[in-house]
C-alpha cells in the first residue's frame, strides 16, 4: 500500500482512508489488470489511486468541486493519469451512462446509498464486487438491508485500528476510528 | 459517573481519563464506605473525584505540580475537600510512610511501576485492590508480570470505546485510544 | 459488579451481559435508592439483578417463558426477591399498564425495539432515562432514530473488550462481541 | 485473499491467521516477484500460501511435526510446492543456515522473538522488512523492544475486526481476537 503521508490532503475533503483500510478493501475488490472500477464519492482519491496501480481503468466520481481537485493532484502525483478518468458530477446519473464494469468502490453517497447500489449493483458485470466503506451508524444498516433486498449477501467488517506511537516512555497505543466495510459479489 | 465536561483540566497535565474508564475502575475496585482509596498519578483527579464519592478517605499523589494544581481544583469543584489528602512528591516514598489502606489506582507511574506495585501490594490490607490503568504497550506487561511475581492473579481487560457524533447526515462513530485495565485482589 | 459466574446460564436464553457492559450500563443509568426500574428482555436477569442492589424496585420483563425461569433462579440466588417483580408477557402491553418509572433498561426487544422506546418514553418519568444494549447493527440505528424523532439527544457508546487469558507463555488476549450502548434522558 | 475456507485446519495446529489479517500483513510485507520470503512458525500455512502466490520463493519453518504437516496439505492444496520450501526444525538454527532473504514473517516463535528477529535482521537484505503478528501482550513488547535495540524503527498496528453475522433478527456483530502486527524495514 501507499503510506499515509504520500497523499495529498485537504482540511475541506475527507479522506484518504489509512493504509490499513485501503489495504483491505484492495484485498476484498481482488482487482485484476482486465477490470474497470468506479470510484464513488473518491474524495481524495485514496482508493483511486490504489485501484489504478492494478486494474485497466478506474473511473472516479465526486460532486464536491475541491474533491475533483484534490483526487486530480494526487492522480499527478502517482502518475496514473493515463489509467483514470475523473468526472464531477451526481453518481447517479454518471452511473447510468457507464459500461458495465468489474468493480464499484462506495467511500461517500452524500444520502443516496441505497439508489447508488441499486444502479450499481444493475451496471456491475457478472461476479463484480462492490464495496462500502461508512463510518456512519445509519449507512452500515442502508447498505446490508439494500444488498439483501437485492438478493445478495453482503460481507459486513468493522476495524478498529489502533496505532502504536514510540515515545520515550513506550509505546503509547493511538486509536482511530472505526470503520465499516460491506461488500458483495453479483452472481 | 460524573460527565466528562465536569473536570477542569489542563494542556499539560494527562487526564481525566474518560467517563467509561472511570466506570469501569470504580466497578472494579468496588470500593465502599470503609475504604481507604490511594490513587497514584492522580493527574487531573478523575479517579480521585470519583472515589470520593463513595470511598472513607482518598489519599492522591502526584510528583507533577500542575497535576496537583489542577487536582486541587477538581477536588474545590466538587466539594469533596474533607475526604481527599493530596500530596505532591515520589509515590514510592509517600507510599512507604501511609498507613495500609484497601484501594491502590495506578493511573500514572513514571516509568517506576514494579516498585509502585510492590510497596502497593505490601501495603495494601488483605482483599485490597490494585488498580492499573495503562496506555503504554509496556506498563501492560510489567503489571501483569510485577503482579504474577507477587504470587497474584491479574485480571487483564483491554476496551475499546468509540462514540456517536450527532451529525445531519448520520451518526460518525469516533474511536477512542485503547485503555487496558489491569487489577489484582491482595489474597 | 456482580462477576459473570456468578449468575445462573442458560444454552436457550442470551445473557447475561458481561461484567463490563453491565457497569457501563450501570454507570450510565444512574440508579438511586429511590426509583423504579423496567428492565425490557430480561433475558437471564443480568441487568435486573444489578439493578435490584440499587433500586427501590426493579420490574422484569420477558416473553420467553425460558428466560422468565432463568431470571427467577437468578433473583433467588442473588436474595433479592422482595425487590423484584417478574412478568411474563408482551413488553409493549406490559408497559401500557404499569405505573411511571425512572429507568428504562431494554436488553432484548423482539423486533418491537421503535414501539417500546415510544411507550417507553411516555412511561418515564421526567428525568428518567432510558438504555438500550445492542448487539444488532439493525438495532442501534432504530434506537438513535426513534429517540431523535421523540426530540430526545441520544448518546451512543460502542464498547468493544478484550480479556487477557493468562497463559504460560503469556497474556493472550481474547476479543469479545463489541456491544453498542444508546442512552438518554427524557426531559 | 484467499478465503478462510479455503485452508486445511487442525484442532491442535493454530492458524492460519484470518483473512483480515493475512491481508494487512501482505500489504505491508510488499512481496514482489523476485523476493525470497521466510515464514517462522508457519502452523497451518496460511502466510505461506499466500506468500507463494507473489514471492519467488518462500521457505517456512515450524519446530511443530503437526504443523508442517497441515502447511504441507496447504501447500498442495494451492499448488504450490515448486515455490515453498518446508522445513521442520528450530527457527534459529535453520535461519542460520539460509542465503540473505528479503521477507521475514514471524507468526509463532516459541519463546524465542527476540533471538528469531535478532538473526533474522542480520540475514535480512537491506530494505528487507520484518513483520510479526502476536496475540500476547508480552511479545508484542519484546518485538518492539529488539527491533528499537536494533535501531529500527518498528511500526505497531493493533487490529480489532468484528465480523457481521446475517441473522433473520438482523446483522449480528461477532467479535475476534485483536491482533498485534509490528513490522520494520532494515535500513
Amino acid at each position: 500500500m501507499i503510506p499515509d503521508e504520500e497523499f495529498i490532503q485537504s482540511d475541506s475533503v475527507p479522506g484518504p482512508s489509512k493504509e490499513e483500510i485501503r489495504c483491505l478493501v484492495m484485498c476484498k475488490a481482488m482487482i485484476t489488470s482486465d477490470d474497470i472500477v468506479v470510484d464513488v464519492g473518491c474524495g481524495s482519491g485514496g482508493f483511486t489511486v490504489e485501484s489504478a496501480q492494478i486494474a485497466k481503468k478506474v473511473i472516479s466520481l465526486d460532486k464536491n468541486h475541491e474533491a475533483i481537485e484534490i483526487t486530480s493532484k494526487n492522480i499527478q502525483k502517482h502518475n496514473i493519469q493515463d489509467k483514470v478518468q475523473l468526472i464531477e458530477g451526481d453518481a447517479l446519473k454518471v452511473i447510468e451512462q457507464l459500461e458495465p464494469f468489474d468493480v464499484l468502490l462506495v467511500g461517500g453517497s452524500s444520502g443516496d446509498l441505497p439508489q447508488i447500489i441499486d444502479i450499481g449493483i444493475w451496471k456491475l458485470k457478472k461476479k463484480g464486487r462492490i464495496l462500502i466503506t461508512s463510518i456512519l451508524l445509519e449507512t452500515r444498516v442502508e447498505a446490508v438491508q439494500t444488498l439483501k433486498n437485492l438478493g445478495l449477501y453482503p460481507e459486513v467488517v468493522e476495524v478498529t485500528i489502533a496505532k502504536g506511537k514510540l515515545m520515550e516512555r513506550g509505546t503509547m497505543m493511538m486509536g482511530r476510528n472505526p470503520i465499516t466495510i460491506i461488500s458483495a459479489v453479483k452472481k
